[in-house]
């Protein structure tokens, strides 16, 4: 991968995001509006917004009387423009979502996996079979979608442009499983995976877009980072940057599922959470709960309580402490403005773990390197592997038709 | 700090910088091969070569008759268009480096520091009398200067715009020293933390302009990491970024003189090899050697033995593999393509460093992170904090006369 360079193609194609992506979160607008929340003179989103229009993606949805009295014209997404797909597969189940235009959501389909079943052929079964269940949902037909994203655990590619999926829990041998992709899905299609699809899916719906570099920390069964620096998600040169989740916490520590030893994972992911209540009581009931979702979902209802179990405390008391530690390496090496965190169990217990982390954060990380942080839970929910992926899908899709210099993960 | 937005300007500042570069690492060129190396256009390169002739930075050095018979015009920097000097101050010495306009260097002058006084009057001082040693020496005044870049430690910019300047051993009230220092130099003045320095050295003068994603790891009495991504030095939202050095390597491990424990500083700075050979063998001489140059260099000479020194040994294989630790975890989060060891302790022990290195990070990290990882050995000798700091000079010197969008670091 050589130095990108820029080029005034890159500078049009950015133009046209900002307004889309102004678009997205103002519901309808106008020019004028637009030029002041994208920071483009009024010339160039009459451009922008001509050629959208012409493309099929805006619509003038009519006339608004402003304050002084002059008419103006009022936009929004056309959003029946397409359906666009985003589908996480993860290692017990595929969840596809589908989304209009305007990023709604319109179906969604989840199909379990069994994850001792990891042949190439019977996941690609199980997004296929997600997909169908979604689009039959809306009774759309596959090959009119836009396009689709599908998120791969592990996705990682090499200089000589070999793609490779090495998933802890699968032995998928890579380029066999995205064959078979392609040839089931007739449409555009991308694949990546999910840390980057979340940092997109932040990019694009979050509150962020401002924020020169920021970081969404994804926790649940596993953890990791997705990195965002002046507006773009870095890659790394094999696609795994942002494998925050397997650096080292604790030097020859827990078990990781990895392999290693101590990774930050094996203290702040679900089954790490679950460990250290194991640690502080080895006889509480949650201790043994089967579902992650659910064990995570007790720990924030014994929250709840009117007296807080002891033990429940203790372990978010440590785990805010273990994420603290592992955030502030984290923020050594990248100095972000924004850090967010994301996935179940940020939402479900991210105000019990924000006062301990932030205080262990700013303790352990290098003077200054913390200094005009903000530490806070993403504001997008749902399916945020699945909404980036339907993102980067959607950018394929702006790519083909000329409107963006695409820079998409991997377009198949 | 918004997103930055891309401009044609921008694009014509990235050609000249390229034909520079190029002009720099080829020596002599001419408009044909300078179009090869920087991949530009012919025409784009002939527009450049005269903005920089115009300029006086490039001359026209004589005629070369080429295999076709028809002869081109040699290029070269002009070498007299100007002196640039870069200025490193540590804890116990300044040390200024003079450039010509071509980067390479025309004197140097050290002062020595007495690390107990550390009043902004003090420092100021010896900066001030290291670059008039300096420039004495070739009998220039320091007001001739196209510029003077000096790296502070632990230089940190928030986003108010205030400066700070939080060195571990330093008790430095920030805006006050760099106010003294802007009183006391006329000419063109930025500063810049040593790594972000020794990043930017490398950029010019390393061999490695291609890679998009690079990491020059300093290991000296102090370490620490300059991240550089499609060509640019990531700062961070402080200009902290880079901090590694004091990113967790050992839970509660050894103590840091940052005041935290277990950092990688703790491990593999001198003085953490040297830790380490007291507890292989408290009895060994060198535990006691009071210089850490005067212990590192004695650890490579003995090595160079016949019958190499059985503690030493094992101390550089404890030394690789926790290096090889810290690295897996910068690796997991930026997953550069190029990793490349600097500073006094790498040039020393490097050799002996890299291999017990390699295998432990290749161990630690991630799969697939360091798939396509090269790891190696800085080519850029000498004071390369200076020489980062001269060439940052340089780029705002080009900057002020409008050749290049400055993304200078810290100008005053």
């Amino acid at each position: 991968m050589a130095v990108r360079r820029r080029s005034s193609r890159d500078i049009r194609s950015e133009s046209r995001l900002d307004v889309l992506h102004a678009l997205l979160s103002l519901g309808e607008s106008n020019r004028n509006e637009l030029a002041r929340t994208t920071g483009l003179s009024p010339a160039t989103v009459a451009t922008v917004v001509s050629e959208l229009i012409a493309e099929g993606l805006v619509e003038e949805a009519g006339l608004a009387l402003g304050g002084t009295g002059r008419p103006t014209t009022t936009l929004r997404i056309n959003r029946a423009r397409g359906r666009i797909a985003g589908i996480d597969v993860a290692e017990t189940y595929v969840s596809t979502h589908l989304f209009d235009a305007a990023l709604a959501q319109v179906s969604s389909a989840d199909v379990a996996l069994d994850e001792h079943l990891t042949s190439p052929e019977y996941v690609v079964e199980g997004i296929i079979r997600s997909l169908k269940a979604a689009t039959d949902e809306v009774g759309i037909e596959l090959d009119s979608l836009l396009g689709v994203g599908v998120a791969l655990p592990g996705l990682v590619q090499g200089k000589a442009g070999v793609t490779a999926v090495l998933a802890p829990h699968h032995s998928w041998s890579n380029i066999e499983l995205l064959e078979l992709l392609r040839e089931r899905i007739a449409v555009p299609l991308v694949v990546e995976n999910p840390l980057k699809a979340i940092a997109t899916a932040e990019l694009w719906l979050g509150r962020v877009r401002g924020a020169s570099s920021m970081v969404t920390v994804n926790l649940g069964t596993g953890v990791g980072a997705g990195i965002v620096l002046e507006g773009r998600v870095l890659r790394g040169a094999t696609n795994s940057a942002g494998e925050w989740g397997h650096s080292l916490l604790v030097y020859e520590g827990r078990g990781c599922r990895c392999g290693r030893r101590g990774c930050v994972e094996a203290y702040v992911g679900a089954p790490g959470i679950q460990e250290t209540l194991r640690e502080v009581d080895p006889h509480h009931p949650l201790v043994v709960t089967d579902s992650q979702r659910d064990f995570i979902a007790a720990l924030a209802a014994a929250m709840r309580e009117q007296t807080p179990d002891v033990a429940v405390r203790e372990t978010l008391d440590r785990t805010a402490r273990y994420l603290g530690s592992a955030l502030a390496d984290l923020v050594a090496i990248i100095n972000p403005e924004l850090v967010l965190l994301t996935g179940w169990t940020a939402w479900a217990l991210g105000d019990h773990l924000l006062p301990g982390t932030a205080a262990q954060l700013t303790a352990e990380a290098p003077e200054g390197a913390a200094a005009d942080l903000t530490l806070g839970v993403s504001t997008v929910r749902g399916n945020s592997v699945a909404i980036g992926m339907a993102t980067l899908a959607f950018e394929r899709f702006l790519g083909d038709v000329g409107l963006v210099t695409t820079r998409a993960s991997i377009a198949l």
